[in-house]
Parts: C-alpha cells; structure tokens; sequence
C-alpha cells in the first residue's frame, strides 16, 4: 500500500555530519521493494552509549539484548533492519541476531556487545539469515550517506523521512546533535515501531548519558501516543563520540552539562513530536496540556488518557469542541480529579470552568482554532501543582483505512 | 443523525411481567423528537435494591446519589431521563434531580430517598426542571407500557432496543427476571453511558442482593468494551420485588440462592453483551478468551488491554488473523507475560505456540473463521491459572463516523 505523505509533515532538516560517526546504507531486501533497508552506522572508539527501551513483555530478541549491552555503556555500531521487526522468532530470531554482531564485530575489530541491532517491520518471521549476512557486507563497504539517507533507510510505513539537529556549548566547544527516527504511531510490532537514533560529537560519561536520556525521554517519547498500541521493539538510543574535545561531562557539576541535557531534551522532544505527525491517518496534530494535578506523573497520565480517547479523537477530528468527551476521559483516568473543579480550553479559550459551563462561551474563536491544523487543549484539575504535555494526533477514517485493510 | 441497526442486533425477546413492577413512558422531549424519552417503573413496597455505578471520578449527580441511595437497600421508584445526562452541570443539575426525586415521592407516598433517576444524553447541560416536571407529571399517570416499549425509551444512540430474559427454581416457586439496557459507545469495563435495569419477583435480602451483582458484574459489565472510553453516568440497579412468595433468599445457604445467581449472571451477561452488539459501527463480535494467566484478575486485564487495542479491533475488521498485534497487546498490558509461553488461536486454530509461529499453520480455516460475524480469539499466557473472557466489536469506518460527526 503507497501510502499519501501526513499532512503534517515537516520538511527534512539540513543535519551536520557528526564527528566519529559514519552512516551507510545497503539493499538486504527483506521485503520486495526497491529501496535500501540496512542501515550501518560505524562508531570511532570511545563512544558512549544510552538507551531507553520498550516496557513491553513481550520484547524482541534485538531488545533483550540491547538492555544489556546498554549497561556496558559503549557501543562502536549501529545495524538497522527495515521489513522485518524479527519480533516473536524466539531462538532462531535470536541467532540472526547474534550472526549481525558477529559479521560486524569481526569487521571492525571489536566486541560482538559493541554493535547494537534494531530490526523493524513483519513479526512472527525470522530475520533471514543469508539476506542479511548480504546486506551487511554491503553495507560495510558502502559509500558515507547522507543522514537523510539514513532516515529514509530506516523507514518503514512512514510517509516522510524524519530528522532534526539541535546544538549546545560546552565551555567554550560547540557540540552537536543529529538524531533519526522511524514510526509513524506507537503502534505495531509489525509495521510502525518507534526506532529512534541520537548522535552527538560530545564526550559525556555514559552513566549520565543514560540519566540524561531516560530524563529527556520522560518528557518527549513517554509524552506522545497515537493509539495507545505499544511495540514490542520500541528503542531510542544515544551514541557521544566525545571527538569535538571539550572535557568530558560527567555529571550536573560538569562544565556545560546544562546546556548539553537542554539539547539533548530538544532533540527528543522534536523527534517524539515528528514520530506523531505521522500518526496513521493523522490530519490534526495535538498538544495537551494538563495543569493542577497532584504531581507530574498524574498529569502526564491524565494527559494520555486523554490523548488515548477514542471519543476525544474523532471530535477533534470532526472539529467539534466536545468538551464532554474531556472530561469523561479524566474521569477514567484513574487519577485524583474533582469534576467540581475542572476547567477545560480549547485554543486558549475556556469552555468549562470549576466544574460548569462558562456562562458567556463564545464558540465562534473555538471553532476557528479547531478547523486548523496545529490543536491545543488545555485540562486544568485544580488539585495541585503538577504538570505535563503530551502530543497525539487526531483519528480518522485514514486510520481505519490504514490498519484495517494493511496485511503486516 | 439516523443510524441503521446494527448488523450484530438480537430480536427484542419475550419478557413476562413481573410482579409487583409497574412500568410506564412519556415524553419529556428533552431534544427535539418525537418519541418518549422519560421512563418511570414504579416498585410494591418491600422492594430490594442494588447498584453498580461507574468509577469515574467526575460522576453526575445521578450516580452520586445512586451510590448513597443503594446503601439503604430498598426503592420504589425509577426514573429514567433519556437525552440528557445531566452530568458536568453542578449544582444545577442536582436541583433537577432532586426535584424529581421529590414529586415522585410526593405521588406515591414514600421517602426521596427511594427514588431513584438516571439521565443519559447530552453532558454539560443542567437538565431542563421545567421539561422533567411536566414528563414526569405524564408518566406518573400514563398507561402501563410493554419492555420493549421501556427499552426504546432510555435508548439514545442506539440501533436496537435491548432487553433480557432468565428464569430460576427457588425451591418449588420460579422465579422470573427482566432486564432493559441501552448504551452503544463509551462502553468500558468501568461501564459507559451504559444504563441498565434488573427487575425480578423473587425475595432476596438488599445486602445478598448486591453481593450477587457486584459478583455479576465483574464477570459481565465489567468484561464489556467499545471503545475504552468510561461514561460519568453508567449504572446498572437491580430491584427485587420479593412478590414471588417464596422464602427470602438472605445468604448462599438460603434454598435457591444458587439457582438465583445463576440466572443474574446470566442476565447480566446477556445484557452487556446486547451493548457490544450494538457497539458503534461494529461488523464483528468478538469474543476473547484468556487462560493461562496469574489470575482471573490479570486474565481480564490482558483481555481488555486486546480488546481496546485499535490495531487488534481494526485487523479483525479487515478480516486479518494478525497475531502479531495481539502479541503486542499483551505484551502492552503490564500483565506477567512471556513471549516464549504465549500461544494464540483464531477460531479454535492456532498460529502461534509457545512463543514461535506454528510451523505447519494453515490459515484456510482461519480466514474463513474471520469472514464470519461471531469472532473467537483465545490467548493462552502458560504462566497460571488465571483466565477470563471479555466481549468487544471490531473498529471501523462506522465508528470514525458517528463520533467525528456526532455532537453529543
């Protein structure tokens, strides 16, 4: 199925190349297409690594194995498999793994733990081993490409290539930050997993990468949904060469750890947001911002309750400022709420207030703000301090259209 | 909007009157239609009452009433109001209900207290007290009307008008039982704008009575979803007129109780599953049965957490038989789970086995399973004994349709 690009999308952005990192791509065919869908970034020595994977139980071989070597914290490549999430293979999934560590590894003289594998697409079918054996080689001797390249490699229902670049200084170092992602939803094992890549030529410690990471991820990739549907392989990973030469930053006390978390936070955040513009069947795009809860947390969880609803989705879809539908979806949200003191605005303007209709609602701005393209809804709870934003896109017949007539 | 009945609609049954019930409808004209919307069943004395009421945290004043009325254990009277929920209206909105609650109890002689109302329909507009007074003023002295008749009035969205029947052996005396439901979407385990009424003859003592549908419940209403999405008002009450005259039933060692519950469960039951039938835009019913859990408990959430999955409901509308979706729902259900000990059947046929696609699988009888109108999805966790089954409908264009379109 030739799907239409989102509506949405954002062009590609211009993206540095990173110093020690060196992408290329090759053709494994693992579906029949003609389009290259191995991705093989090499990374100089010293590199660290962070990752953040998905809670799923039901997790593939590429993510059990990526949490441990995450805990050695280095990393001197990156294998991306498009068309074939390798996900519920068990042993035979495993050991096709194990083959692309091993090839790499022996290419570049270092340790299988070293080389990360992310594998997206088809489920239930091993990764085969002789199409990738191939598609390695290739890729190993392939010519450097350009991020955008990379970002179209990885790629699978997607409708745009997606990208961003954010920069930082460290003392007196500019350092930057180049980041890919692939997903067009939180959704399937099958066909829309998040697989995110975040590449900076900073030296940072990779305990605090990882702190900095799993913190930034709290805020961006823990803060979108499209439906709700979680992948079996959902990875985001951090790769620091350390090459622009500034000292390194080992914690918060470190010479320019603020401004570098403060990137690195950006970077997740544009990345998480471009992942929902390509939501399936997406017109709208949709903040949510959640104020008075009892904490953080509570209000992140409202707010995806929120973004999850069903019935809140397609009146945002129809344009219809259904505040109703909010407030069912706080009410199922599990979390300290008072219907008494529930204020809900679409676009800036308040609808419902303390728990009421506002006498005087004008309807008219409301309407207006709904029939375009970027939405804003505000849900305060009035019950403490917490707060949060989470993104979702609107659900529409493309959806339905998507999943219900795709075969994965 | 005027919507075709629902594919997976059930005739309307035959259903006895019960005695010592004395059911009646007018029209309030809560929007504007023509046809009857208020619906009064006035109750003997020494009627029992129980109540399950939804878990959302901003309740209408209904439910918020309901809950405090139902721990008195005896009612005379039900109102039901269709078009208007009445819920997120404040203090004007409990003025409304309790200005019903007065002149009905005014009419038949008895405390406020045992009036009981349900609104459905609009939220967010205090239902209107002069419309309630003159509806109710009509109904009080109306005709005695048929179940269907009482069915078709507290219906809103509806496609069909639902109701059930069951019968028991209380020693030598049978024992009947009727109940009336309406609700379509916004259908979840927590209830929707679901309503439902259990009217029975037989003598069960409040407390017995609302053990043995909060029991019920959890292995009906509580096994039901659409959509995910939980309403501020659903409620199912059960009234038991004791007019039978047999001995009351007061515990489990009571003569019948068993025989009682038995048909309550069935009763419950077959109603929630009326409302996934007439689930909005639904084309399949699906039943999904899991075994093999930690408990009942975890079984349950696992079947719910596949049965709001919008990728699994939009696959089994388009008539794939793709696991790997269910693989991802239960891996998403934060359930215990192993991807190794998981095993997945469509229609008795299994694709998936201990974690591994089964090696010789046909899918013939499988994609012939799927093209029918009654779906059956088995998961087997192989970690316990737990197990559970939960009731769903596909998603389609049909439900994008009504709800984008739709001002509620």
């Amino acid at each position: 199925m030739e799907l239409e690009t989102s509506p949405l999308a954002l062009p590609f952005p211009d993206m540095p190349q990173i110093s020690g990192v060196h992408q290329r791509v090759s053709r494994a065919r693992y579906k029949d297409w003609d389009r290259a869908d191995l991705t093989y970034v090499e990374l100089d020595e010293g590199t660290a690594l962070a990752g953040v994977f998905t809670q799923s139980a039901c997790a593939s071989s590429e993510v059990e194995l990526g949490r441990e070597q995450v805990k050695s914290g280095t990393a001197r490549a990156l294998i991306v498999n498009a068309g074939n999430s390798n996900a519920f293979t068990g042993y035979r999934g495993r050991e096709a793994v194990e083959q692309i560590m091993d090839q790499v590894s022996q290419h570049i003289g270092c340790s299988p733990r070293e080389v990360l594998v992310s594998s997206t697409g088809v489920i239930g079918v091993p990764l085969p081993k002789d199409k990738a054996r191939e598609g390695v080689a290739a890729a190993l001797t392939a010519e450097h490409c350009s991020w955008q390249d990379a970002a179209e490699a990885i790629a699978t229902t997607d409708t745009f290539a997606k990208g961003a670049h954010t920069s930082a200084m460290v003392g007196d170092t500019r350092v930057e930050l180049c980041g890919i992602i692939k997903g067009s939803g939180m959704i399937a094992p099958d066909m829309a997993t998040m697989l995110g890549y975040i590449f900076t030529d900073a030296d940072v410690a990779p305990a605090f990468l990882q702190d900095l990471l799993a913190s930034a991820n709290s805020q961006s990739f823990s803060c979108i949904t499209v439906d709700g549907d979680t992948s079996t392989s959902d990875t985001v990973l951090a790769f620091a060469t350390g090459k622009a030469g500034h000292a390194r930053i080992e914690g918060w006390d470190s010479p320019g750890a603020d401004a570098f978390a403060a990137a690195l936070s950006d970077m997740c955040r544009q990345l998480a947001q471009s992942v929902v513009r390509d939501g399936e069947g997406a017109s709208k795009f949709i903040t949510i911002r959640v104020s008075g809860a009892v904490s953080d947390d509570s209000a992140r969880r409202v707010g995806l309750t929120i973004a999850n609803s069903p019935l809140v989705k397609t009146a945002i879809a129809g344009e219809d400022a259904n505040w109703g539908r909010v407030v069912m979806a706080v009410g199922k949200a599990g979390e300290p709420a008072d219907r008494d003191k529930l204020s809900i605005a679409f676009g800036g303007v308040w609808s419902a207030r303390d728990g009421l209709p506002v006498d005087d609602y004008d309807e008219a701005p409301v309407a207006e703000h709904l029939k375009g393209q970027e939405i804003d809804l505000a849900v305060e709870l009035g019950m403490g301090e917490g707060r949060a934003t989470v993104w979702t896109c609107d659900l529409t017949h493309g959806y339905i259209s998507i999943n219900a007539d795709y075969r994965s």
